[in-house]
């Protein structure tokens, strides 16, 4: 089972990254076989070109991210986080919980994310 | 699939009869054959007789609950609330991230807290 600190600096480098939009430095915290469902209820994404594909999908936004609350347990941890984009002419903010299992090495094995579009707030 | 409204309420029932301490109406609130993970890592309770063990630990304590976030994906909710703890000589806090996943009733198959003693807070 990998530490909870471990657990923790993936989690915070993936909020970081997240914010940077660096889709390989992303990739490179989940595991080869690793699953994405984001939001919940959509389709889950399995592997690396998948789960590129959905980061790609909003990198160049401009975004900043930020951890509220994080709660590890085991090799899981559940976190709520805030996602603020800036589109320049509006700014908004979406708070996911988000819920993470990782590997012995603390990579990402899955994902997964609830929000939905009622929770985007116009800030 | 439970309606979002149908979930949400089931959540919102369990925060008030947890507080409550009256563990046969939450044991309503669960299918027959639900688990409990409560906290994460600790061993896993499955139907009723084990569930009402865990909640009578409790009940008798004078509590209170608060949701501070819910998210409702699909059949399932996760939220963040609070659970303070008051023994008379001193009030206590811990603030769980939980999830939950529901039947077609909304009523709960699934429930596994996010929390651990270091996460405790004394107010």
């Amino acid at each position: 089972m990998p530490s909870q600190e471990a657990i923790a600096q993936t989690v915070n480098s993936y909020l970081e990254l997240v914010a940077a939009g660096k889709t390989d430095e992303i990739l490179n915290l989940y595991a080869a076989d690793a699953t994405v469902e984001d939001p919940i209820g959509s389709d889950v994404r399995r592997g690396h070109d998948a789960i590129r594909e959905f980061y790609t999908g909003f990198q160049d936004l401009k975004k900043d991210t930020e951890l509220v609350e994080l709660r590890v347990g085991g090799s899981e941890a559940a976190y709520l986080w805030h996602l603020t984009l800036d589109t320049g002419d509006s700014r908004s903010r979406i708070s996911p919980i988000s819920h993470m299992k990782f590997d012995e090495d603390a990579k990402i094995t899955s994902m997964r994310a609830f929000w939905s579009p009622a929770d985007v707030k116009v800030l």
